[in-house]
């Protein structure tokens, strides 16, 4: 199996799900004028998506992530899906972004195995499910695999890309080719676990910021800000190993990852253990959340979005003024 | 005590501890055209850092990040300590940087208490620990305050703002002042704990990093690559809380937070709970980072100062667009 081409534009997509991802996904082959048919259960989810997904498309335009003259042509190929069978009979791509309901994903995928093109690439959104239980029911699990983005997916470049037990290396390699057709970064995982790499991660920050919201060690918003304007900004720029690799001085790496594990051992025995919150406390999170940020959010996701956007220019512009070539580079500068 | 007129370049700084952090601290003062001394109990080390400072002045010029006219006023008046009396007798804030020892740091305390004017603020940039241990052994703490900044100082905005027990509501402000004088983004915590907010969460991202790289499920550069262009994006254009409210979408925040918590719920009692890594397990974690990133230090660092430069101008750039401000409202669009 070799990669569809993706720069002639003649990549045929199906999304199956249109929620946030699936939308997002769509936005993001359609400013790159690939045709998508984007398909829900419910025909009112599909109708609202077609909406937004031209939204988004014109946003992606505004914000100069997108030319606007492919961005038309996708759009203007753009379809709401009838059936399965004819979202997905002629696609190069399925991409599955349904809720994370394991035995809904199970039958999709046996579905997609009678009616997808033998050599189309199959990929599920999944944010923690393994490929090898998702596509469990069907006969050939060589071209499954997780595709996973963040939100919003035309935004934010990682894709966590995850072969199950049975993924062939050729759809590992043709899903990485189509995700950077896209402009997107693909990471590939070498296994599966739960939460990908993504998933835990934010589970283990979420779990300290809400403790210290609910030990009012710090205010939600005040959270929100320190962790943007200080780790997060540290860490956009250089990932954590290599933070505290540039970090370690003339002493070198491997005094100071001694010195830095001693300082981390007095904390770790010290971070949030629990495994549960009480619906008493999602409430009260919940209510906290709201009271900071109040319900202006369509304004609020408009300048997250521009912050974004700036930020991935910002990122681009640095990696040309070193002469580093493409983005997947962005570490090894 | 009010807080000296930082716009007008009066404000005497001296920085006590001569290592990375104070060079960033005097880097970040001098570009301001603040008068600075640093000292150090090494000789060596106020030499080497005189270089440095001036290095860090030039590459703040270069990047955009300082007006040459008011970094070269500043530098003009950077001078090396001879002794601690010499260096913080008539500063207006006295910066300790020296490393994280509290009874180092306890001693210091006792000193600058019979050297330093009556109206100085007096700052420690710890990592964890409290300000409360800190003065301890001084008579006045309420002008006593820990005020950390990441490496490096002059780039990273956030610095955390820590009152001890006895420390004024005053001092805080007055910190804060100063700390926005300098062009940075402070954040008051409400009360001291051990690690502060980002060490805590600090630490939680490089716990489940290492235990991804140690049990193999991704390499070192694909961790870091991961969570620079993915979470740490997302979350330095919106915060954790931010972010979650923004995925919402149209079912609202509370059912999100409750199945948000569901799925977080089967991830926390998987995540690593180990709280102490064994040397072997730092060793070879030193080795893969040093494979990873070679030796090219000097080049990776310019580079990725370069990255948080053009961050900070999209940041500030994308702010001014939104008409929406100083950049303490950066969540609040």
């Amino acid at each position: 199996m070799t990669a569809p081409a993706p720069a002639t534009g003649t990549t045929r997509v199906a999304v199956v799900g249109a929620g946030a991802i699936g939308r997002g996904w769509a936005a993001l082959a359609a400013v790159h004028g690939w045709p998508v048919t984007i398909l829900d259960t419910d025909a009112h989810a599909t109708d609202a998506a077609m909406l937004e997904i031209a939204d988004r498309v014109h946003s992606l335009v505004l914000l100069g992530r997108a030319e606007q003259a492919v961005a038309e042509a996708g759009l203007a190929q753009l379809k709401a899906g009838r059936s399965l069978l004819q979202a997905c009979g002629d696609a190069d791509w399925i991409i599955e972004s349904v809720t994370e309901d394991l035995a809904l994903k199970q039958r999709l995928f046996e579905n997609f195995e009678g009616i997808a093109k033998p050599e189309a690439i199959i990929s599920s959104s999944s944010s923690g499910l393994p490929m090898t239980d998702i596509g469990s029911h069907c006969r050939d699990q060589k071209r499954l695999v997780v595709a996973h983005p963040l939100n919003p997916p035309e935004l934010i470049p990682l894709i966590e890309v995850v072969p199950g037990k049975f993924t062939s290396h050729q759809t590992v390699e043709a899903v990485c080719a189509l995700l950077r057709a896209l402009g997107r970064i693909p990471i590939a995982l070498n296994r599966e676990i739960p939460g990908n790499v993504v998933g835990r991660i934010a589970a283990a920050v979420y779990r300290e910021c809400a403790d210290l919201v609910l030990t009012d060690v710090v205010d939600v918003d005040q959270i929100d800000r320190a962790v943007s304007l200080g780790p997060s900004l540290g860490w956009a720029a250089a990932g954590p190993h290599l933070t505290y690799h540039l970090g370690a001085g003339d002493g070198g790496l491997g005094g100071f990852m001694q010195h830095l594990t001693k300082t981390f051992e007095t904390l770790w025995g010290n971070l949030a253990k629990w495994d549960h919150l009480e619906p008493d406390q999602v409430r009260q999170l919940t209510t906290l959340v709201e009271k900071a940020y109040g319900n202006k959010l369509e304004l609020i996701r408009g300048a997250r979005d521009r912050r974004l956007a700036t930020i991935l220019k910002g990122l681009e512009s640095s990696r040309r003024t070193s002469g580093q070539g493409p983005a997947s580079t962005a570490q090894r500068e």
